[in-house]
């Protein structure tokens, strides 16, 4: 077992300024991070974290999708491989921790490792993933899914960009899918551990510094259309209207209210609403509202949707109006391995560091990895909650102990 | 009093070519009617009715903001006149009976009096409103707020339309303004009596030939703004939320049960929503919608108000956001004159004539008219309540019900 790392200053000033340095990659007007697939600031971040992993001694080397990794090789040449890392793309304009953090992470522990302990048996790899966010083409989770197969070139064939750049085009420009690299695809992995800022305010509220996460919740999202009559506000009598918006804004409500009813942890946003004609003295003849479900088991969305979608149905009924729910979005719940769920939260309550076992309400890689190998993904608090802004922000002492139970939890599984 | 109106073709075949004969001016490409104040369709559309006015023998002239007479001259010569009519303006798209029917009504009203039984003790005229919808500038009832001195050319110097020309500019270019014509403003009106179609579906469910209307109902605007704070839809827990969308719902939820529950003819409409940043997995930081409520009196609109807005308060302090409650239009009742209605009712009832004693919840000429002068404001049905559309359809039968009341209303005023 790594014994208390030492409390030193170099740790501290190593990650802040290791996250200055990148957020330098993509620096957008408003002081945010905009990097996205294949364009010139993700080159150039990938080339500048290439260019540390080497500065500390790593073995780098990119797959044919533009995924980079840093290999410390183990000395059990027959070892399967402990990956660590996160995603390099941004969305526009956003942090400087999202994904970046995970990179940050991966490198400071190798080096550390390696620096107090030598060579590990087992090799231990960081990859700085080309894509998570799907902030330039309609794709997400581009660089794990590739990992594990479960996306592919055929896959992107026919998608473009807003500028009708094709995703073919922006890669091979980029320098990738030539083949020229090894094939993304890999079956040598052990285990994927994702430290990530938690882009919510949980921890921060309940003062925790790590979230160790059991499930990333459940996603269906869906677009739910109310089709009433148009008519004039000041000769229609209520009794004779069939109004869109008074239909909408009861289902919203019955939504969201039973939302909270139904298990603590379901969460339910309306996010987005759009009304025809929306003129101040017209009754509006149509409602179309989105609906965000998320919950860590699928049989807890399956009984919200079930008996929530009836009411709707009754509510439609009531007012005289026409009701489609089209589900456009539906992500399973991944489960993260308990195993090494366990060892964090025993690494954790022996070195006396607060922790919160808690859910992903957002996404992440390791709702990829999860489906095939066994992952583990360790939150760092958001103040404020705040992500996806140029206010993105999270304690270095915070990162600082991240970073240590990483390193800690890395050396349980490799040396 | 009028004896039984001939049972002849001729009058049903003349309001029917009238109505198409008129609708000419200002067709549009969805074979709607678009008559903007001061444009050309507009100026073409008034010297057609002055030409048939001429034509069926009366006395035509101008005042100088645009408002066309046919003087129909009494034997009485002291007399106070007795006006008809209504607004040649449309709004974009509009239909053939939105102001053209009071129009026409009068000018065959007056044609068939004369002809039936000569000059009138008192002087009658028709009016064709110049303006009354405010479609073209941010200006509504132009045309008989000049004629009863609530508005005059002072009123719009700094006035321009959507294309930036100026009001001023289009009334001189179209001929008036320059003090040309006689002033306006008039002090020898007895009383006003306005024709026009019902542009709701009361009359129409009810199978009533004639709407007798007491009250023009009072009118007031709102827009509504609800603040509370964007976050993540996945990593914020429903109770740490402060969600515009869902207090919104709630609120436009209340309005409308409450105003169903106050009086059967208050009306409360939300017409109009806009959420920021209005995307599917964002918690809306903020919802701004409209409030269009109308009653015949004050005191049922100002007990409303006081008690839902309360009530507003409450739920907003619930879901700790903020509120805020603009008011930007407040147009108070205007009852008609109970005499000219009695009148109406004693020959509708005497010719077994379906009517119904109702409220305007659309505004008319007649709310302006009515708050100096004796006004009478009649209805005809509008087929399925269209209005403000091509699709607006009186059937000729029903507005020949309306002249042939018309004319009997002015025989025993004027006769």
């Amino acid at each position: 077992m790594v014994e208390n790392i030492e409390k030193s200053s170099a740790l501290f000033e190593q990650i802040e300024k290791m996250v200055e340095w990148l957020a330098c990659f993509g620096r957008s007007e408003r002081n945010g991070v905009t990097r996205l697939l294949y364009t010139k600031d993700w080159q150039q971040a990938q080339q500048g974290v290439e260019g540390y992993m080497k500065g500390i001694g790593l073995c780098t080397y990119y797959d044919d999708v533009g995924n980079l990794y840093g290999r410390l090789p183990g000395t059990n040449q027959n070892s399967n491989v402990i990956l660590t890392g996160s995603h390099i793309d941004t969305v526009r304009d956003g942090g400087k921790y999202d994904g970046a953090y995970g990179i940050i992470a991966g490198i400071i522990a190798l080096q550390y490792l390696f620096k107090q302990y030598g060579s590990p048996k087992k090799t231990i790899e960081v990859v700085s993933l080309c894509e998570e966010e799907g902030s330039r083409f309609p794709v997400t989770y581009w660089g794990s899914s590739n990992i594990t197969g479960g996306k592919k070139l055929a896959d992107i064939n026919d998608i473009k960009d807003s500028e009708g750049i094709s995703f073919v085009k922006a890669m091979n420009e980029a320098g990738f899918g030539h083949g020229h690299h090894c094939p993304p695809k890999r079956n040598d992995l052990e285990c994927f551990i994702e430290m990530h800022i938690e882009q919510g305010i949980v921890l921060e509220k309940e003062e925790k510094t790590i979230g160790v996460v059991s499930h990333i919740v459940g996603q269906r999202r869906y677009t739910i259309t109310v089709e009433g009559e148009s008519n004039h506000a000041g000769t229609t009598p209520m009794g004779l209207r069939k109004d869109a918006m008074y239909a909408a804004a009861e289902m919203i409500q019955t939504l969201i209210e039973k939302g909270k009813n139904t298990s603590p942890e379901l969460v339910v946003t309306v996010g987005q609403i759009i009304v025809e004609p929306n003129v101040s003295n017209v009754i509006p003849r149509k409602a179309i509202f989105s609906l965000d479900i998320r919950h860590s088991e699928e049989e807890v969305l399956n009984l919200f949707c079930q008996e929530t979608f009836q009411e709707l149905e009754l509510i439609s009924l009531k007012h005289q109006t026409r009701i489609s729910i089209n589900n456009w979005m539906d992500e399973t719940p991944v489960k993260m391995c308990e195993n090494l769920n366990k060892l964090s939260e025993t690494i954790l309550m022996k070195d006396n560091i607060s922790y919160k076992k808690m859910t992903s309400g957002a996404g992440h890689d390791s709702q990829i990895f999860g489906q095939s190998i066994p992952t583990l993904l360790l939150f760092v608090p958001s103040q404020n909650g705040i992500s996806h802004s140029p206010l993105e922000f999270t304690r270095t002492e915070d990162l600082e102990e991240g970073i240590k139970t990483l390193i800690k939890v890395l050396y349980e599984l490799a040396y």
